[in-house]
């Protein structure tokens, strides 16, 4: 231990939409900060920081090894979470809280807006001369945070979204015609290129992904759809809620109504199916112009589920669960503050580890995927493929009759 | 084996919407067939009753047994599915069909229709004093055939239900607001229903359930979640993509009648969003008419993956099989066909076994939840948790913080 290594508790927070490993980074980090000489408390915010302002605190340091393994095993944000994107007025109650319960360590699970809440709070701290060490754990099934490799979350989703193709590719093969899924994804496509994990046979789909790294033009989406459909019977896409137009407006803020914006500014994408509606209505109506049989046209949001399925990928609960352990390790080593990202060793078998990035190199700022990830306007590259494989641990067994 | 067994070769041919046992009893039927002194050929019918009459079919007589391994564990039909429901000139034609390759003995994977072109079959065999065996195999996510405890297929749908609802669950506990998840089902409950198995602590979800064995009542409905919403501060909500109100009415129905569909879709109960949409939107309304803070409102339609998704239920793969097994040994036997039930056993250990009964018990025929499965208008019993509970397989941990 650093002899100049300050005592005082420990508070971790929960943040953003949650993830079937979230916590397992809490556990990570509280079973890391358990029986520390410097810990002189472990307290878990309610709702992130809602909970610190409003003092809703759940005492974790003597909690049980086997209890938190359950919880480490659960999905979704234990502690709660929230959408609350604090403001320099929100962080000074932030930071007068931690201040009354003598709060010197701050850990906070989330994507990319809670590295900047850190970053903030990390600066008050500065300012008033209290020393306060601030972490942020990423989590994200966005994947879109800098410095990383992939985000903890992201290959527990992309492993969510893999599976549900695989399924449905067999189903529209078994009863043909034309399917969109809509997956999340507001800038990245990370998640929605996971689609493609589906393939095993030559004329297995996704046929076609849109990304939102690409812009999304109706007309082409029609002609491209109408070429697979000619080729094969069927066509099974997968768009990204977040697909755009030229001018950049999603298309799905184009449709809806409500007009419904987060505090973060960020409109409502998610939790309803009117993308995926909207672009069969549009199929149905343009293909149908061009005479023949109609062809039978779905469209499924996958929603929700691919945040919190209760089906993890092995890999990602222990790259979750040691980023938690990583950041309470920097912190009880003497580093200041910062974040942790997942780095990928070269070399054919798989291998990561957490490092230690600063606060402001991820605070704030979104990845998308790299042009090697991509092929063509509508579909992912062998490279992208190769680099999510080894993530979402086994894929289902896929026969087929000749 | 009896002395007046018949031989000749063997169809087997797969119906309807697929599932992800749906080849475990396909396989089960052809490794029960396969080295049978009685038999000439197995053969698989690709699209089913479509393949017998355009003369598409698959060799099986020899396929070996790991391939058929990987089939079994396939999800989706194998062989291709078909919508097509037979009537007697088309049932004539599949007669022809089989009999042209001296096919004996007829098997059919699939729902209460399927079961209706076996005995449709059936009869015109017994017509023509052509011996043919018909043996109907039932599958169906719905769990609305006649005669059997529960259906093949349905374990694995209904544990994907559970699933997504666990996970949903404590995503909107720890993001509270108002979520309407739509659940397959047109007139039977039975996969809605198994979104209760999410409930694990007192205030979990779902907290309300909408069955199409009840009528739905737009305002009730309305009253329902605001009750729930103001005691819990937030609401998972169930709702089968099949209720209807109190003239019988699908929701969907309504749909198309108040335009709430956009102008280019038929609306039709699955492959949509705009059932959940609509009820999202009624809620909005309905809700911000009351004043105060509006409550984040969002609706998925789980959708197709419902069907297929690759993570069956272990009990439904073993029970799958033994339908198709146990349909070939009647054959074997001498039984002149019908089709197969699952049997419970009494007793507090789950054990079931496959049986034969009557095709013209189940065919055409549709069943409902009974009434100790539900209860009120807006929920389902113990009983029916309890009878769910052993076909699903494990369920993942979930703990909380006091």
């Amino acid at each position: 231990m650093p002899t100049d290594l300050i005592h005082g508790a420990a508070v971790i927070g929960q943040s953003g939409g949650p993830t079937a490993v979230i916590n397992q980074s809490l556990v990570g980090a509280v079973l890391a900060l358990q029986g520390h000489e410097a810990i002189t408390a472990i307290y878990g915010a309610r709702n992130g920081v809602r909970g610190m302002v409003e003092n809703r605190f759940v005492d974790l340091t003597d909690s049980p090894p086997d209890f938190l393994e359950a919880i480490a095993q659960t999905p979704s944000a234990a502690l709660g979470s929230t959408r609350d994107k604090p403001d320099e007025a929100y962080c000074e109650r932030i930071f007068e809280s931690l201040r009354a319960k003598d709060v010197r360590y701050f850990f906070y699970i989330g994507g990319n807006d809670s590295s900047d809440t850190c970053r903030i709070v990390n600066e008050l701290s500065d300012q008033a001369g209290y020393e306060l060490r601030c972490f942020h754990i990423p989590k994200t099934i966005d994947n879109d945070l800098m410095e990383s490799d992939h985000t903890p979350g992201y290959p527990s989703a992309a492993r969510f979204v893999a599976k549900a193709f695989t399924g449905d590719n067999l189903d529209n093969k078994s009863l043909p015609g034309i399917k969109i899924n809509v997956v999340m994804g507001r800038h990245a496509g990370f998640l929605t290129g996971a689609a493609a994990l589906a393939r095993r046979f030559e004329t297995d789909g996704p046929h076609l992904i849109y990304l939102p790294e690409r812009h999304f033009d109706p007309d082409r989406f029609v002609a491209d759809v109408d070429g697979v459909y000619s080729r094969l019977g069927r066509c099974l896409i997968a768009v990204s809620e977040g697909v755009h137009n030229d001018s950049g407006e999603a298309i799905s803020h184009l449709l809806q109504q409500t007009g419904e914006v987060d505090a973060h500014g960020n409109v409502q994408l998610s939790g309803s199916g009117a993308l995926g509606d909207f672009l069969a209505g549009l199929l149905r109506t343009k293909l149908a112009a061009r005479g023949g049989k109609p062809p039978r046209i779905r469209a499924d949001t996958l929603g929700y589920m691919q945040r919190c399925y209760p089906d993890p990928s092995p890999l990602d609960q222990q790259e979750a669960r040691a980023a938690g352990a990583h950041a309470a390790k920097l912190a009880m080593s003497g580093d200041l503050d910062g974040s942790i990202a997942i780095k990928r060793s070269p070399g054919e078998t798989y291998q990561s580890q957490p490092v230690a990035v600063k606060l402001n190199a991820v605070a704030g700022r979104t990845r998308v995927m790299p042009e090697e990830f991509l092929r063509g306007d509508n579909d992912v590259s062998d490279a992208f493929v190769n680099y999510l494989r080894p993530l979402v641990g086994e894929m289902p067994v896929v026969e087929s009759f000749a």
